[in-house]
C-alpha cells in the first residue's frame, strides 16, 4: 500500500507535457496529411513493401517510451507510402469507398471528444440517431423505422438477418435457442450472395445449409421461378421459408435482383425480405440510376454501407429495420419498461439495444459532416458519375478485339478478360493474373479478379470519387500493353 | 446516355476544390482540438443540451452543400460542448477510457490512408498483427495464438463464445447449425456477468438458457462449489457443459473470479476457458496489482477492451484465441488450400478470417501510436495509478460516517452510497439517485448507479488517465454537501 501512496504523488497521465511542442507536431502531421491526398494521383496506386519495412513490424511490444516526433516519423517512413490503394484515382479492386477529407476531420474530431455510442444523453447519440434518420430517408424508409450504426455491411446483414429469425422462429429464440424451433428454418438468396451471409448464418447457428443458394439468370440475377419452386419444395420437406435476401448490387459483377419481385415474392409466401444493398442500396440517391434499386423501399430490412458510396472512412455500415420493435426486441436487453434516469447522463436512448455492440465509436460524425459539405444530391451525382464511368469502360472493351466482356455491365462493376487466340481457360486465367498483378506492381491500377459462368476475369469496380474517364482509358491502353509484353515474354501458349 | 456524357465532361469529386483553404480551416480545428483537451478540466463533466441544441439534430437529409466552415461551426456549437463526458477527469460513469490526443491522430491517420484491414499485403495489415501480437505478450498468451482487433468488448466475448461453440458442438455445426447439435450446450458464467454475454448466447443460437449463471461469495466472485456442482447436475441431465466464462473485474463491483481455479474446473471438466477481461485483463501489465488476475494465461480465449485501460478512442477491442487453428476454423471461408495470389495487394493474410466483419478499419493505428510513445511500463503504472485511487476513495468513505461501503474494492470500482437514518431502501435509492443527478447537472462529476446484493447504491469506476487523487476529494466534499442541500429539500425520511 505504500508504494501506492508514493505514486499517487507523482499523478501521471497521458497528456502531452508540452501542449505546444504537441500542437506544432501535429500542425506537421496536417500539412503531411494534406499533401498526401492532394498527391495521391501522382503516387502509384500499390507498392510493395521493402524487406525493411515488413521487418520493422516485427518489433517486440515497445516497454519504454519514445518521443511522439520519432513515433509519428515512423508512421510516415513506414505506414503512409504502403496503402491498400483505395484513395487513389485508379484503384478498382473489390468495392471500396476512397475516403475524404473532412471525414478524417470528423474521426479526428469523433476521439476529441471521445464520447461513446452505447447511448446516453449527449449531443453524439442524437447525431447518430439523425444519421440513421438520414439513412432511411435516402432509401426511401418510413420515418418509424429503425436501424442503428454498424462496422459495416456484414454487420448490417448479421442484423437484418437476426431479426428475420427471431420475427420467424416460432418460439422464444432469445431463450430456448435455436434447437427449440417447431421447424428448421431456410433462407434464399441467389448463388451470387456475398460470403458475408454464410458467415451470418454460421454464427447465428442456422447452420451454412439454412442458406438456399438459387440459381441466376444470364445477367446473374436471382430466378424468380427457381426462387419459388425452392419454397415449395422446402414447405414439402418440412422446412420453414423464412427469409428471402435480395441483392441490390452483387460483389461479383454488379448484378441486381429484381427487388419488386422478390418484395412480392416475400408477401406471397409470408418470407422476410431482407435487402443486402451493401454495394447498390445508395443507388436509390443517383438521379440517373435510381430505377435500379426500385422496390428497395419494400424491404424489412437493408443493409447498407456508407463507408462504400458515401466514401465515410472506413468503418462505417448501416442497418434499418422497418418494424423498429423487432428490431429492438431482437437485441434489447434492457427492458422496456426499466426506466434509465429521469433527468441526467443516462436519460437518453440506450443505442446498444439496437446490435450486438455496448460500447460503439462516433461514426455518424465522419458521415454527418461530409453530407452537411456537399448535400446529399452531390452523392448522387458522384454514383452516377461512376456508373457512367464503367458504361465508358465497357464501350471501350467491346469496341477492342484484344479484349472480351464477361458479364453484363449494370451498375458500376465491369468484367471483362484479354482475349488470347486458342488458349486454354488455364492459360487465359495465367495471363491475365499476370497483367493483373502486373498493374498493381508497376502501380498503375489495382483491378481483382473473379469467376463469371466459371470462367476467370478481371474485374473493375469503380466506386471512387477521384477516378476520372480517362484514368480508365490508361487502363485500357497499359492492359493492351502488358498483354503484349507478358504475351511475349510467355512460354506459347 | 447522352447525360451520362454530360456530367462525364465536369468531372466531380469530394477532394476540396481549394485546398489551401481547407488546410487553413483544418488548422484551426487542430488548435480548437488541443484547447478543448487542454481545458477539459475546466469545463462541466456532462451538461444538459439546450432546446435549440436538441432540435438542431432534427434537421432533415441535408440536399444542397454548405461552406465546409459552417458545417464545423455547426460541430464547434453544437456537438462538441455536449460531449459524455468520459475525457474528463471527474468522469467515473459506467467504465470507459478517456482517449487521448496521439490516438485521436492515429484514427485521423487512419483515415487519410483510408486502407482496408480486410486483409491484403499492405503496412496497415502489417501493424494490425503486430498490435495482436503485443496484446498476447500483454496477457501471457504465446506468440501462436490466435487473435483480432474488434469493435469492443461485446464482439471480442462473441468471438471467443463462437469458436467454444464450433469447437464444442459435437457436429460440423457451421454446416448444420445448433439443431444438429447431439446435446444442448450449456456456459457458465457468474451471476455478475456482463449482460452482452447474454446478447451472444442469444445470437449465436444457443438461447440464454444455456448460459448459467453460478451464485457468487460474498467477494462477488463465482463460487466454484457451486459451478462444480452446477456442471454436474447438467451432465446428469444430458446437457453437455461447454463454456466456462470467468471475469476479470466485473462492471458491477469490479470483483475478479479466481482465474486459476477456473483454469482447473475447465481442464477437469474438458471445458472451454473463456475470460471477459474486458475490464481487468490489461491489469496484467501493472506492476503492483498483476497477481489479481493470475491465470488469465491459462485462457482458451480472452476478450479484452484497449478503448478501456489503454484509452485508445473508441473503437478497439481485442479477442485473443489460444488455438489459432480454432479461430480460423470458426470464421473463415477462404479455404486454407484457396491460395491468395502469389504477389501483389492480394497476397497478405485474409484478416476477415478471424472475425464476422468483412471490411475493417484501421484500428491498430491508435493503439501502436500511443503504446510507442509512452511505452507499455507507463501504462502499467497508469493501472496500478487508478486502483490506488480507488482505494484512496475507499478509504475516505470508510473515514466518513455519512457513508456506507457496499461491497469490498478490489480494483479500480467503488460502490458505496449516502447514509440517511433510519430510512427505507426506497427512500435511500431515490436520496441517492437524486445526488447522482445533481452531480450530473452541476457538472461536478458523472457517477453511475447499481445494485449490489440487491441494495442500491453508487459506482465509481476510475478509468481515467486524467483523474487525479484531488477529484477524489472533491467528490467526498460535493457529496456531503449535496447530501446536506437534498436532505433539506426533501419531504422528511
Amino acid at each position: 500500500m505504500d508504494s501506492f501512496q508514493e505514486t499517487a504523488t507523482t499523478d501521471e497521465t497521458l497528456d502531452p507535457p508540452n501542449w505546444t511542442e504537441m500542437g506544432a507536431l501535429s500542425h506537421q502531421v496536417l500539412d503531411d496529411a494534406i499533401a498526401y491526398l492532394k498527391n495521391v494521383r501522382e503516387r502509384p496506386v500499390w507498392r510493395e513493401m521493402p524487406a525493411e519495412v515488413r521487418s520493422f513490424f516485427s518489433a517486440p511490444l515497445p516497454r519504454s517510451p519514445a518521443p511522439v516526433a520519432d513515433v509519428y516519423d515512423d508512421v510516415a517512413r513506414n505506414v503512409m507510402p504502403y496503402p491498400m490503394g483505395n484513395i487513389h484515382p485508379r484503384f478498382w479492386s473489390w468495392y471500396m469507398g476512397a475516403s475524404n477529407f473532412t471525414g478524417a476531420l470528423g474521426d479526428f474530431l469523433a476521439a476529441i471528444q471521445g464520447s461513446n455510442l452505447g447511448g446516453g444523453n449527449h449531443a453524439a447519440g442524437l447525431m447518430d440517431s439523425q444519421v440513421v434518420n438520414w439513412m432511411k430517408e435516402m432509401v426511401g424508409f418510413p420515418a418509424s423505422a429503425g436501424g442503428t450504426l454498424v462496422s459495416g455491411g456484414s454487420m448490417a446483414n448479421i442484423i437484418g438477418l437476426t431479426v428475420a429469425r427471431n420475427v420467424k422462429a416460432g418460439v422464444d429464440v432469445r431463450e430456448r435457442g435455436v434447437g427449440a424451433m417447431p421447424k428448421p428454418l431456410r433462407y434464399y438468396a441467389s448463388d451470387q450472395v456475398h460470403s458475408c451471409h454464410r458467415k451470418a448464418m454460421e454464427a447465428l447457428g442456422l447452420g451454412n445449409r439454412a442458406l438456399r443458394r438459387i440459381p441466376t439468370d444470364a445477367g446473374l440475377r436471382i430466378d424468380i421461378v427457381a426462387l419459388k419452386a425452392a419454397i415449395a419444395e422446402d414447405r414439402e420437406a418440412g422446412f420453414k421459408p423464412a427469409c428471402v435476401i435480395g441483392t441490390a448490387g452483387t460483389v461479383n459483377t454488379g448484378a441486381v435482383d429484381d427487388l419488386r419481385a422478390l418484395a412480392k415474392v416475400a408477401a406471397e409466401e409470408d418470407l422476410w425480405f431482407h435487402v443486402d444493398g451493401c454495394i447498390g442500396a445508395l443507388i436509390a440517391i443517383a438521379p440517373e440510376s435510381r430505377s435500379l434499386v426500385a422496390g428497395i423501399e419494400q424491404a424489412d430490412s437493408i443493409a447498407l454501407d456508407p463507408h462504400k458510396w458515401l466514401h465515410a472512412p472506413f468503418e462505417a455500415g448501416c442497418a434499418l429495420v422497418r418494424d423498429a420493435s423487432a428490431h429492438r426486441n431482437t437485441f434489447a436487453v434492457t427492458p422496456e419498461y426499466l426506466e434509465s434516469t429521469p433527468r441526467g447522463l443516462a436519460s437518453g436512448a440506450w443505442l446498444h439495444d439496437y446490435g450486438l455492440q455496448t460500447s460503439r465509436g462516433f461514426r455518424a460524425l465522419k458521415i454527418w459532416m461530409a453530407l452537411k459539405e456537399h448535400g446529399v444530391e452531390k452523392f448522387g451525382r458522384l454514383i452516377d458519375q461512376n456508373i457512367a464511368q464503367a458504361r465508358h469502360l465497357t464501350r471501350r472493351i467491346e469496341a477492342e478485339p484484344s479484349f472480351e466482356l464477361m458479364a453484363p455491365t449494370t451498375i458500376n462493376i465491369v468484367s471483362f478478360r484479354h482475349r488470347v487466340d486458342g488458349a486454354s481457360e488455364e492459360k487465359l486465367k495465367a495471363f491475365n493474373t499476370e497483367i493483373m498483378l502486373r498493374l498493381q506492381e508497376d502501380g498503375i491500377a489495382a483491378l481483382s479478379d473473379t469467376t463469371v459462368h466459371g470462367r476467370h476475369c478481371l474485374r473493375v469496380a469503380i466506386a471512387n470519387h477521384r477516378t476520372r474517364r480517362d484514368d480508365l482509358d490508361l487502363l485500357v491502353t497499359e492492359m493492351l500493353r502488358l498483354g503484349r509484353e507478358t504475351a511475349a515474354a510467355a512460354a506459347p501458349m
